[in-house]
């Protein structure tokens, strides 16, 4: 509840806007109880649907990953929820916190799956069809053809037991489609998946296809996937200050904006990270969400769906199948 | 002239476009004679610019960069372009055709610059306040710390040169701005750097830094900088695509789109490839730029605007002086 820029004033209340939404759905809340219920009392009816486990230590969103394993203890709110998904008192941890030391403790303290080297971060990936499944966006820098295609298994995974895609198509990122480009990592995972899933990989594909739904899945490095996303996101905010720029610059296109203003906004809707809010770690034993830290409350609204989405998949149970039978 | 989508209907139509804004510049053209001819005979003028070398024989835009060296020999249009490049008989070469044959020709033929190892393809970044230098965008996978210090001072060197920046910022791009992101490449490249460029190296920056126009030259691996650049191409499609399909799917939506038509159409050149087009290659002994292949004469056009600055531009010497007072 602390997490993200703005803690429990953003995280109560995104809360309440999503447990309206959701059945059935119980919240454990790790934090200060007195910070957490200044704004608790605004949402009455949200008491009966918490736990609130208090701690007055967290993890401050600059703190290294390290300290937050070894110097700011086990008692950080951070620390206390994913132990209670360790302890099996909850299904899916969600945080707007610090990202570097969620996946540190997260790898402590859940351990990964047998078969799953390291964990790698996930997100959605949108398309004009719909969302491609992204991984690693950061965790890995560098990684082994065998960490890549414990990646295709993943997301593989993810793509049919979440998005319910029935015949998810895998590839791997690259500066070219032939099969000749790359490094000799990208090479050898590039044949072991074929193996592996045949029809279901497509092989090599560019930047570009991320956001042409060339693939339901693509995986990458941790390196290329950070700088690609956050590329995106930067590319997104300059077309959108041009926008705006050409559109105000003359009387017409103020004209028009103001005419075309529930257009605008549904692009912006379109176009908005909370839509997509924050990714996921896969490849533990358990489900970890990561809110953006600056999100507010209707984006940490949407991670709280996304993450109950999560927790009802039966996606780790099928990723450990997958690595049974291929690995 | 035989390269690109089109071959001589867009080079020729470009180079009259250029050529018409241009004074005292020459055109040395390569290619099929007869085909040339067929379309310049629709720019009379254009005659007494340009001398014709004819040949037939021409690098597919499909060939393999080992074809074009080995088996399409020394008589291809590319070859001799770059060969007359090399014998100091043209300034600049230009090129839409195979991106990998040009490389691998213009490394064979001109050789790169003492001290540099390997070229970089480099190419312009806009931001909101006008263009980045980024480099390396394919040409090399894998890099050293070296060649990462290598690229910063050609980058450096652009900046000053073309751009004509007084007091040009360098960065490399990287999952973080602090020190202790990334590989041990990247932070060996970021000491030394610091201690050649001083206040002019700012250290590490994020993808998202590409479009804020934080640094005036970012320096990247092949790998990376090629995602990154493809990935931007992807997103800007995609944008497009969201912003027409939200204007399209009311009915004030389309009034507003008509009633800001300039607007938009001045947002659309903002976004248009052909604006910036292509990239160019540093580090070798000649100069020496590719046009995207699918332009059209307008954005070839515009490539050639942009070799004639180059050429007219000391980058060349600034390059070589670097290398001397810092390697």
């Amino acid at each position: 509840m602390m997490g993200g820029d703005f803690g429990p004033e953003v995280t109560v209340k995104g809360l309440n806007h999503a447990l309206d939404q959701l059945d059935n759905v119980h919240a454990n809340l790790f934090g200060n109880e007195n910070e957490i219920h200044k704004v608790l009392k605004k949402y009455p009816s949200l008491e009966k649907k918490l736990t609130i486990f208090h701690t007055e230590n967290y993890v401050p969103m600059d703190a290294k990953p390290a300290d937050a394993i070894r110097r700011i203890g086990k008692d950080s709110s951070m620390w206390m929820s994913i132990a209670s998904c360790a302890n099996n008192e909850s299904d899916v941890v969600l945080s707007a916190g610090n990202t570097g030391a969620l996946m540190a403790l997260s790898k402590l303290i859940l351990k990964t799956v047998d078969g799953i080297e390291r964990p790698a971060i996930t997100a959605l990936w949108p398309n004009p069809k719909g969302n491609s499944v992204v991984l690693d966006l950061g965790a890995n820098i560098d990684v082994s053809p065998n960490q890549l295609i414990q990646f295709g298994i993943m997301g593989y995974a993810y793509a049919i037991c979440v998005l319910k895609k029935e015949n998810p198509k895998i590839a791997i990122l690259n500066i070219g489609h032939e099969e000749i480009k790359g490094s000799n990592n990208l090479q050898e995972a590039n044949d072991k998946l074929n193996n592996i899933f045949n029809d279901n990989f497509i092989g090599f594909v560019e930047g570009d296809d991320l956001s042409k739904g060339t693939a339901d899945v693509i995986i990458t490095d941790g390196f290329t996937g950070n700088v690609a996303l956050k590329t995106a996101e930067g590319i997104a905010k300059l077309i959108a200050f041009y926008l705006t720029d050409s559109l105000k610059s003359s009387l017409t296109g103020k004209l028009g904006m103001f005419i075309a203003q529930n257009s605008l906004k549904s692009l912006k809707d379109k176009i908005d990270p909370r839509g997509n809010n924050g990714g996921f770690f896969l490849g533990l034993n358990g489900l970890v969400v990561k809110s953006h830290g600056g999100t507010d409350f209707l984006g940490f609204s949407n991670a709280i769906q996304f993450s109950v989405n999560l927790a009802r998949s039966d996606v780790s149970k099928k990723i450990s199948d997958l690595i049974e039978e291929n690995i």
